[in-house]
């Protein structure tokens, strides 16, 4: 992703996934690119922001309508298949955070 | 930062800051090192988590007890100060969403 991302005023739901990867990420690259396909496909979704630093550390931050299509996406069956390789295979360590947006602000750099 | 941060169980309050850097980056990681070194000895600070990719996205996520701790550190007078900074000078673009962590989970991969 190349920038924020576009969402409605709030509210609305967050997922913030941070990861630490291991040293296999033998298929990684085509399993996040095929969520990255996948996912605003599902109803509810607003929106997602990916980075991942020199480090390892990894932060995916996805905007959802609501708790029902964060639920629903979950068990999403491509997106099983993910999550089970990426606790058996790519990563070392993750947190996921399931959090209400509750007031947003944004930036744009304007010359005068 | 190299881990996800370690953060008592919810609810507690996040601040996700999703930024797009301007080309000039003139005293930037200066700036990042001094607030990485002050969010910490605020009252309420509960861990951060920083990435950004070689796209130039970068997303850090500040974990706060409550919005009176996140309050504080908006209005820090150093960190007023990168914030002005940060507009004149270091992003392109950024969105800055307050949100309340309703739900967590970890995962470690242990070697069975």
């Amino acid at each position: 992703m190349s920038a924020p991302a576009k969402t409605p005023p709030p509210p609305y739901h967050a997922v913030i996934f941070t990861s630490l990867q291991s040293g296999d990420t033998t298929g990684y690259s085509e399993m996040a690119d095929r969520m990255t396909e996948l996912a605003p496909k599902q109803p509810g979704f607003l929106g997602v922001e990916s980075a991942r630093g020199t480090d390892g550390l990894g932060i995916t931050v996805s905007y959802w309508k609501d708790l029902g299509s964060i639920a629903a996406w979950k068990q999403n069956a491509e997106h099983l298949v993910a999550q089970k390789l990426g606790k058996e295979r790519w990563y070392k360590e993750f947190s996921l955070r399931v959090c209400k947006v509750e007031k947003a602000s944004e930036f744009r750099f304007t010359m005068d």
